[in-house]
């Protein structure tokens, strides 16, 4: 029972979550969105994505995000960019840090992005090398950590490759993510141990899905791990596009109860959190899938009804 | 990461489940389910409760269910009763094992069952006597073991006092009910810890309310201190009283999905018990709050439509 004292969440709600979710959302309501959860001491809120409109419509107008907002000092506003395209149109409106992808397993990336994992390292050299000429933050992202919707089982092994090759391109950080939400609690800490031979955990985020309901306990089983910087999603915004109608990205406010239940800081309102998750997910017109958020305005109600 | 070899299931949907949702439920649907349970494997289902069909009116038939229902070898169907008025009714209708309940905390006692701690003790123990004559077994619930809606904070040493008392009418396991789903990993790992030092383990099960999104962490972290038995709900079936619109009983697809990924042993077919949610929750006109199960059944679609 020795947890970090500390735990960092990056928030990607606002890009991951928002990716993945089939209603339109304005720019207005997107700048609102990330303005409330970076007011409510989120401290890496990502914001957009430079990417093909045509493959990722929601994420279209991410330059008038980027230019629409108010940002806050000590806020980091993250940018996923995959190519230099990508790079130059983030860099233009102000961004400071970006955010790359690879896969783990081969039939991911050749589904995701049309190449080979090898192939997906070589095409961001250029943008990793202009972002260390700008002195711009650059974050890692392997996904399929614990299955892969077309290859099955994925080995340590190709994570750990993945995530030091991010690593020799210049990311601060590799966020582990379990795209589609198959890992369970052992698999995850024994691949966290595998990695850590390789890589300092410290480098390490983990980034969980809610699919098969394990995103919470998996959270557990990394802070076992000594994991201390986690992805997730205000209101577990983002579904699964491998199981239609599942649950997508652990919410935020799910993460943020657990973190407070174990004494762990992470500067989180989390009522603010809660707040915000009804309010998008009224917004998008679906159920809110924080069960903590749901909670805790629930019995916040009960308690004003009461005059409490 | 010492889990234990095998687990044990009690299948709580069909009555703490179906007792706190608001759909009408017939008799029939209700036989249904149990014996979809028992056929899934689970070797413990819950099946009704003999208690004021006016408290309590979705629990009013128990009676016509136990009559009905084909009862499987090496199944149990256990029955709540409150009284020995309840305990007279379910062993006319063949009730072989019966279920008891006390409160943690003394607000929940007087709100719950208008009596208090001390006295709910007292009121059991012609049932426990008259259930030792019969040779009828007896298993034991505690509520609000992490929290109460009406007390606040419950200490630790009334949860052990309680449970203390239920072994000592004779209750061969007792079950630790988180009734409002707020406890944390550490705050029950503790608790486990202090009450193992009066009671042993192997007679300790927990029962978890996701209310929070903790149900599976919880799960796991008690895993952990050794407990081996677990109370879950199909479809996560039950809301919560004290938060209108938030999740009840944690999921037995989630759990049993754990289970399996952890290696340990349920003896349990995990697609059965989610086609078996998928079923009931569609009956209800409710949503699937199984995530495992959800995740599993739109998978299992995919598959086909691609001939898979």
């Amino acid at each position: 029972m020795a947890w970090p004292q500390t735990v960092k969440i990056v928030e990607v709600g606002a890009r991951d979550g928002l990716q993945n979710e089939s209603a339109e959302v304005s720019t207005a309501i997107r700048i609102e969105l990330i303005e409330r959860l970076a007011a409510a001491g989120l401290t890496a809120v990502e914001t957009g994505a430079f990417v093909s409109p045509k493959k990722v419509p929601q994420m279209a107008g991410s330059r008038d995000v980027f230019q629409g907002l108010k940002r806050r000092r000590g806020t980091t506003y993250p940018a996923l960019v995959p190519n230099m395209k990508g790079f130059e149109a983030a860099i233009e409106t102000g961004v400071t840090e970006i955010a790359v992808f690879v896969s783990a397993s081969e039939g991911f990336s050749q589904h995701n992005i049309a190449c080979s994992r090898a192939e997906s390292i070589e095409r961001l050299r250029d943008v990793a090398e202009a972002a260390t000429d700008r002195d711009v933050r650059m974050r890692g992202y392997v996904s399929c950590i614990a299955g892969c919707p077309y290859d099955g089982a994925v080995a340590p092994d190709d994570v750990a490759a993945m995530a030091e090759a991010l690593v020799a391109l210049g990311c601060y950080e590799i966020s582990l993510g379990d795209t589609i939400g198959v890992g369970t609690a052992g698999q995850i800490r024994k691949l966290i141990e595998h990695i850590s031979t390789r890589i300092p955990r410290k480098k390490l985020a983990m980034h969980f899905h809610d699919t098969y309901g394990q995103g919470v306990a998996n959270v557990l089983a990394s802070l076992e791990e000594g994991i201390s910087v986690f992805d997730s999603s205000v209101a577990g915004l983002g579904g699964c596009p491998f199981a239609p109608g599942a649950s997508g990205n652990v919410a935020t406010e799910d993460v943020v109860y657990l973190l407070q239940g174990l004494g762990i800081e992470t500067g989180i309102d989390l009522m603010a959190v809660a707040r915000t998750g009804d309010w998008i997910s009224r917004h998008l017109g679906r159920a809110n899938a924080a069960r903590a958020g749901k909670a805790l305005l629930a019995a916040k109600k009960e308690d004003d009804a009461h005059g409490g």
